[in-house]
């Protein structure tokens, strides 16, 4: 099984790594990095760079598609990246998607009237570009369509396609490898729970702010 | 303020994601990767590649030292890591570790006698090598030394220690930002909560099988 991890440049660093530590651990599995050509991507922070180890032309008919989100996304609506989903999505099995990752996907035109989610200040964008936006849901499965929320939630997204994939106990023994029993110590992880003042910080700053 | 996370060859990948993700986003924060030389270093996958920016030698006195654990941890128990991480410790404000990295603290000496956690695998492992081994805990404080569990707990223990670094509204937003939420489709994260058989099939198969 081929799962395909898009990076670009401003990429969400999470977005990707979260379904990577669960998916590679899947029997039979190779998970490989692309971009627009074979190059280091540099994510959001600047700081970190990540390897793509093949260009999108090198990478046609993957089973899995995973596209990550981040600050980079509003240069990924129009360009190779879209191009290579629309065409590489006709033949996965999976097409996925991590936080704003699902704004491409949607670009692409492959989530018109389809339930999703995003980023939690990204649902209205989401709309505006043809899909029904499902906020407070960590992720949505729509058909072969499986949008995560936010940055952390990769994991959770991955974690029920691993179900999917390899059944129930194959992913509690991949839950279980990568100790992932968490314990925030605040509970500030979605705007139903954080402190108004804590949202408002997002919501008037958010480059989605016009749609909100 | 100058955080530092050691990279090498086959390292966890969320094990240094997760704090990075969390770190990165605190004001007046350089996160820097590095490892023996400046080099391209490659994850437990074997698939994922990430740059080291910088060779331990530039970067002698971090702030902030973060240690992730995987496979490889086992080849980093003497040498450039544990000789510089000796060093560094002398001056950071906080050193720390998420899954088996504890061990590579130990073994440098660094946790005698104090209260830490790693991968729920080895809490004997790190036990032999001098700590206190604190099975449970998501995360342990022990003066400036901050041990996070398995994996994925190195996002909680950044989180918490974000807390002390800027502030609970600080660490709140970061919270929020990365829309961490956590809601696994399983509860399988632990082997109080896993099956037997999951637990089982991690313990007979343990490269700490022998200390278990």
């Amino acid at each position: 099984m081929q799962i395909v991890i898009a990076l670009f440049d401003r990429f969400t660093a999470l977005d990707a790594i979260g379904p990577h530590q669960v998916l590679h651990h899947l029997p039979d599995t190779e998970v490989i990095f692309a971009s627009e050509r074979v190059c280091d991507v540099t994510d959001e922070s600047r700081t970190l760079t990540m390897r793509a180890q093949a260009g999108y032309a090198d990478v046609p008919r993957p089973d899995i598609i995973v596209v990550p989100g981040g600050p980079g996304q509003a240069d990924q609506m129009t360009g190779p990246l879209p191009d290579w989903l629309f065409e590489a999505d006709k033949t996965s099995t999976w097409t996925t998607s991590v936080c704003t990752g699902s704004l491409i996907l949607a670009g692409a035109g492959l989530l018109k009237d389809r339930n999703a989610t995003t980023n939690w200040l990204a649902q209205e964008e989401l709309r505006y570009l043809g899909a029904t936006p499902r906020p407070g849901e960590r992720y949505v499965f729509d058909g072969k369509y499986v949008t995560a929320a936010g940055v952390s939630a990769g994991i959770d997204m991955a974690l029920a396609l691993a179900g999917r994939l390899a059944g129930d106990a194959e992913a509690e023994r991949i839950q279980l490898g990568i100790e992932y029993d968490p314990h925030p110590p605040y509970q500030s992880g979605s705007p139903a729970t954080a402190r108004p003042e804590t949202v408002e910080y997002f919501t008037t700053r958010s480059r989605f702010a016009h749609r909100i």
